[in-house]
């Protein structure tokens, strides 16, 4: 069937979509999510149809395209296309098996994850996929098909050295730069560590957006495998590259109900690490008040679903529970805290005592897992402080700072924002809780993590004895309007109680 | 927050959407499907955030809005509006709720269907709660819950007069205009018909299709009362008033999966007679190939659901099963369907046999069922027939049709399509099979509904024997394009199987 073009002068950036008229619509026998095949000439393109109920939008005879179906079949306003039903992607047959309660063998989650990744799905469809996943659940094999999946609809990154380690934080601690300690320690020690890491999703910084501050952390492929071949590893931004890339699609229509089924979330970050070919790791479940997982009963039924499942992958997976009910380090935004990290690596007096002991515990937790010798694995504590106290980590450091186009190597070069704010305590007492949502918010609308400078600078932490007009905390801000509105919420939120 | 509107000179026709910068969203810690309280002086609208990731839509410091928007807080390209974050719609809890498998209490599903029908959900949003009744089921007092929700979020239509008779079909079937037979039927009897019908959906025609042709079907709730008052009954397009609206929004995201969960469907259907103040109802499952419902198992089932659910509701429901493996009827398409009506209320020579004794035995069964003495329930039948042999029924059609502000009153009047094509057997042989599907399919193609004239008219039924070269359809249409679709699509389908 023949129609003219209608440029609707929209992007999606997913899916591809084609509006007919709803005449036109019923006429063809065709519904909402159909898949019609446009064609122009040698060029085609499959969308996904929307109808338009009026003729204001698409008139009878016409096609609406989108921006990305105009670029693939080569059209323009009014030029005539050829448009066919095509055939509904395989996966949503198998999306509806899920949610009839069946099980999905490996090819169908495969077939479902790449579908998702190559842009196939609209969000409806894979909205089903989650509530199917949620509600039916994921078994062990399923979880393991779907962390498969994850990896092989991406890149996957081969370098050299083994063990090949990697790290991972469930997150929802405020600070928390511990990757930025343990990774140098680590290849100090001889282990190799190709870290990729987010940026921020939720909080006022990412481990790459605090890396960031320091050097390049947007590589591709090669440039990584050169690092790592180099230096032993790297610190460098997961999404610059196409690791695993189906999770930021299938986060998207998680997040309207905070929908995350335990195997989907266990998918995600073991694909990540998959995808950089990690043998042995480390997960770090923070438990606490505003952290992600708030109950000791889920982090341990979490913990022991990791080790399943890693080792169905061939994967070595050690699982601890910290502390996760207040923030870690001083810093809460990039420049903030990558000066923590540098204060640890350099043995500085201001260095947080908190990121350095868990950094430490954490270095300890692998070397004692993995050992590479034996004398290290009994003493795993002492030896990863030799490696830090010895200046060895802080080398490691600055070669990979180096090594990815380094901006700053040393702490003084920080730039905190222009103006900042002091926070005084109100009265005289004890600080009973600092809460890691409400600081998080400050920091943010303060300016994290787009200005690098701003954030939140802690004087104090939980147990410490405060004066009336002390300081409690500092905000920074890059101008006047943010500080302004980083007041404003700081009437709203009680992120810390002295008592 | 303040920010500068910039016009997306989009409509969705639903929900309300508003778009930020990326940027400026994690700035405020928002994400995609938080929803925003806008101001502008003293106009307000809360609208669902989504998020641009390119400065090209929205630039940082700007909030894209949509017609709608726009037009709610009488906004334009440029002004300053303020932005805080509102809460989110108290049933996105209930949906995780369910999700979760929890059950629904009157309460939640009221409070669910009232967003749905006031557009506060997003489309993913509604999909949850349509995954999760598939997924976890409704349960009886979840259904009638429902349906009650479904009902008292829309106008009730109260006219006078009991019982008040209503009669549904699950459908499926092309042509089956019962309808328009039974309905005059019933009225001369003495029931209360206040009927109202749907337009085509997926069908070359629906009853209000049909009945457009003989007179107005799109009336107020006031007009509809007048009508009944004084003829006992109507026959109007439900869709033009606002009885039971959730369920159109919610068959949008059912589609693209076919997901209908039995609680959904029921609580649809029941809630539609629900808004009219049906007390009794017949409902018509047709089983057969290419009918909804495939299975007399799965007939079966609904059956019992229906009784229970009604009981409940406190509606008498009786449910018959018919076969549904052909059309009923020889037109196909509104005004070769409204010609067969007509030829049966007038006791022509021409009229279709089937569609006569399929109108006759639904008659006689409410009759039957909800007597109105008992004369009339013993011989339901013969009564039914009496009033339609003795042209009872057809002087109620003709009152309606006036009331209903008059197009066409006699047979000889309805125009059928200015061109025509007859499709004739290539060989000799019995009539085996006649396939709803591709038949409806042709008629949609030649331009039913849209076209009131176009369809397709039988020549013979299943089980006829046919000569070489015989007529066994003709295919009616109102232009050349139009008719060469047909004969297009003709020949990709094996609607009629001749042995």
């Amino acid at each position: 069937m023949k129609f003219k073009v209608t440029d609707l002068d929209i992007s999606t950036g997913g899916t591809l979509v084609a509006v007919l008229n709803h005449k036109d619509a019923t006429m063809l026998d065709l519904h909402t999510g159909d898949r019609l095949h446009i064609t122009r000439g040698r060029k085609s393109a499959v969308a996904v149809l929307d109808i338009a109920e009026s003729s204001k939008a698409v008139k009878p005879g016409r096609i609406g395209l989108m921006e990305e179906v105009i670029r693939k079949v080569g059209a323009k306003n009014s030029c005539v296309v050829n448009v066919n039903l095509d055939k509904k992607p395989k996966s949503i047959a198998l999306i509806r098996k899920k949610l009839e309660g069946k099980t999905l063998s490996d090819d169908d989650l495969f077939t479902i994850i790449e579908d998702i990744v190559k842009n196939k799905l609209t969000s409806v469809e894979i909205t089903y996929f989650v509530a199917a996943g949620f509600t039916r659940g994921f078994n062990l094999v399923e979880t393991v098909s779907l962390t498969k999946a994850m990896i092989n609809t991406g890149d996957v990154l081969k370098v050299g050295g083994y063990p090949i380690v990697d790290k991972h934080c469930i997150g929802g601690v405020a600070g928390n730069r511990t990757t930025m300690v343990v990774v140098p320690i680590l290849i100090a020690a001889g282990y190799c560590v190709p870290k990729t890491s987010s940026r921020s999703i939720t909080s006022p910084a990412g481990t790459s957006d605090t890396m960031e501050v320091l050097c390049d952390v947007e590589l591709d492929v090669k440039s990584i495998k050169k690092v790592v071949d180099k230096v032993g590893g790297c610190m460098v931004w997961g999404g610059a590259v196409n690791l695993a890339p189906a999770d930021d699609k299938i986060i998207t229509v998680e997040h309207p109900l905070s929908v995350d089924a335990e195997g989907q979330l266990l998918a995600s970050i073991l694909a990540k690490k998959g995808s950089v070919s990690a043998t042995h790791i480390l997960v770090d479940i923070p438990v606490g008040r505003g952290a992600k997982v708030s109950s000791m009963m889920k982090a341990r039924r979490l913990k022991g679903l990791f080790i399943k499942v890693g080792k169905k992958l061939g994967m070595k997976i050690r699982v601890i529970i910290t502390d996760g009910s207040e923030p870690i380090g001083n810093g809460i935004g990039p420049s903030l805290e990558a000066r923590d990290v540098l204060w640890v690596l350099s043995n500085d007096s201001n260095a947080p005592k908190d990121l350095r002991r868990k950094s430490l515990m954490m270095a300890a937790e692998i070397m004692r897992a993995y050992p590479l010798s034996d004398w290290k694995s009994k003493h795993g504590y002492r030896y990863a402080k030799s490696i830090l106290d010895s200046g060895k980590a802080m080398e490691v450091m600055q070669s990979i700072i180096k090594k990815q186009g380094a901006r700053i190597t040393s702490v003084d070069k920080i730039k905190l924002g222009k103006i900042s704010f002091d926070v005084k305590s109100a009265g005289k007492g004890k600080i009973v809780r600092i809460d890691n949502k409400s600081i998080s918010r400050i920091a943010k609308v303060a300016g994290a993590p787009f200005d690098k400078g701003a954030g939140i600078y802690l004087h104090h932490h939980v147990g410490d004895q405060v004066d009336k007009g002390d300081t409690i905390f500092t905000i920074y801000a890059e101008n006047k309007q943010k500080m302004s509105y980083a007041k404003e919420f700081m009437k709203q939120y009680d992120g810390i109680v002295i008592r």
